[in-house]
């Protein structure tokens, strides 16, 4: 991946500090052999299989969290979607995050199926007729296609609810008080000032001309607020104190708004059988996007400042604990669907 | 009120036990003076002046829980549904049942609130047009019909994750694992296997004939679940002992099957006017429902078997304090509208 340049750096908001790709390189001359060792093993940091890794126990984890009950068609539902081949980001961010802190897999487990359930809670609702209307989701029908309208808002709404009931009842090792903490984490970037918030300015834009400020907020609210409330909900469970929450905060809004900005560029960079979704639907609906504002080459380069920025919030941690994130930034940046 | 009379007794599930309208006026007669005096308070109880002063606070605490932000019109929208005239039936039965274990109205008022949340998400859902599809509800038009049906979706994710934000941020005095209970009896409440199991299951049955059986799961779910989680949450969050709690989820669940029995007889016996929602549609719609598949007048003594197995639920109770749930549940089988 293309290195970020001065250029770069001195546009980003925000970015007065020394990013981190650049400060680990002079602090590494001071570095003894054991850190240079350290370094060198998260620098070759397998990231592909860290994620296939985690993917697969989430997936188990979500099969667990929704048996084929009584009534099986609305259960076979949510599981046709929840259990869709998705690429998990949001649940390992949960789950890197919680081990960034010295927190263990099993106790962030319940957090990171949670965040799966709300976000593909918020995708078979989105995909809706009367939202935007899509019959394509990781590369399947859409919801709503396979089961109708009536029971894709019903399996949403019981995504929602199970992701909560889900929370407290998966957490019995973890401290009431953490855990609570993570059930207003999840509500506040699910309500109406998170995830729905951007929704609703969302459909109300299409068709209008909008600026940088109303695209960013749908973003920051559509995608980032829940992005950030995974790896927020990853800390606080693993016990982490409030400033490596604020650092893992910031870190996690950087890179919702990346996964944002990359994806409005692969809209119309990609087809719709790379993306295993829609493609060209952004320019086919007329809604405003990064590339539409600023231009594709631009939007490219807002996408490799905010991995410098996510990357910069990573310094003050262990360099091998952090090598996940690190690396899921730029993966996310990289990514072709 | 006509009192129930033996045979509805010999026919009610579970009514081994003496129920309490028959147990208290044998008991009453051993009682001292000032019980009787007790007793007779009690029954004088003025449930309307009750229910109009807490129906009042609960609507400023609704209307401080969604203040009008950004997005406007998504939390006018909010609004509209949450604050528009309902009887407040489940809030009164959170704050009641936290009274009765000896909790104050302060310590409910977010579960109160919070279940009220739940509820109107739920009718606006049921109301559009791919469920349900109702243009009424409380006596003006349904919220897709104001606001459109994708926000109407997004107003109800919106109410469901609020909340869970609200029994969290609103219940700071009360310890962490009774606010945490809460929240895991709304989620369930809500959940695969509870309300959106009845709405799925209702729409699923629609235009089939279903049996007494299936009648009943709907109810169960798509009523009771959430008026025993009312209730249960009141407990929990006054700190109830378990043989309270599980005295009010029974009490709870005869007053939510009581609530929809009667909701079916009052659509076949009600105008459109005098329900401020939509009347006989269920015979329109071809549902199944407690007067059809038993006749008007064994529905109605079905809900006067309901009232005395509610009642028998209190006996243990304090005479006083449990006056409220009392004369709820005897309110609810005549209410009118």
């Amino acid at each position: 991946m293309a290195y970020v340049t001065a250029r770069f750096l001195a546009r980003a908001p925000g970015s007065g500090r020394v990013p981190a790709a650049l400060r680990s390189a002079s602090t590494r001359l001071h570095d003894g052999p054991i850190r240079q060792a350290e370094a060198a093993a998260a620098d070759r940091f397998d990231l592909k299989a860290y994620m296939v890794d985690k993917a697969r126990r989430v997936d188990a984890a979500l099969d667990r969290a929704v048996p084929l009950r009584y009534p099986e068609r609305l259960h076979e539902s949510m599981r046709y979607s929840l259990l869709s081949a998705g690429k998990r980001i949001r649940p390992i961010l949960a789950l890197a995050s919680c081990e960034l802190v010295g927190g263990d897999e099993a106790t962030a487990m319940p957090v990171a199926c949670a965040v799966e359930m709300l976000h593909v809670m918020s995708l078979i609702h989105d995909d809706l007729p009367c939202m935007d209307n899509d019959d394509l989701r990781r590369g399947r029908p859409s919801n709503h296609r396979v089961f109708g309208e009536g029971t894709a808002v019903i399996t949403g709404d019981a995504l929602i609810a199970l992701a909560f009931e889900h929370v407290v009842a998966a957490t019995a090792s973890v401290p009431a008080d953490r855990v609570l903490r993570a059930v207003a984490e999840y509500g506040s970037a699910m309500g109406p000032e998170g995830l729905v918030a951007g929704q609703f300015v969302d459909i109300d834009s299409e068709g209008k001309a909008v600026g940088v400020g109303v695209l960013e907020y749908i973003h920051l609210h559509k995608t980032a607020r829940l992005v950030e409330a995974a790896a927020a909900c990853g800390v606080i469970v693993g016990g982490g104190g409030d400033a490596e929450l604020e650092s893992v905060r910031r870190y996690a809004r950087c890179v919702g708004q990346l996964f944002q900005v990359v994806d409005d560029i692969l809209d119309v960079t990609k087809t719709t059988e790379e993306l295993g979704k829609t493609a060209g639907k952004d320019v086919a609906s007329g809604k405003t996007t990064y590339p539409k504002l600023m231009g594709l080459e631009k939007a490219q380069e807002l996408a490799q400042t905010l991995v410098v920025k996510a990357e910069a919030e990573l310094h003050g941690f262990d360099r091998v604990k952090a090598a996940p994130l690190r690396h899921l930034a730029r993966y996310i940046a990289d990514r072709q669907n």
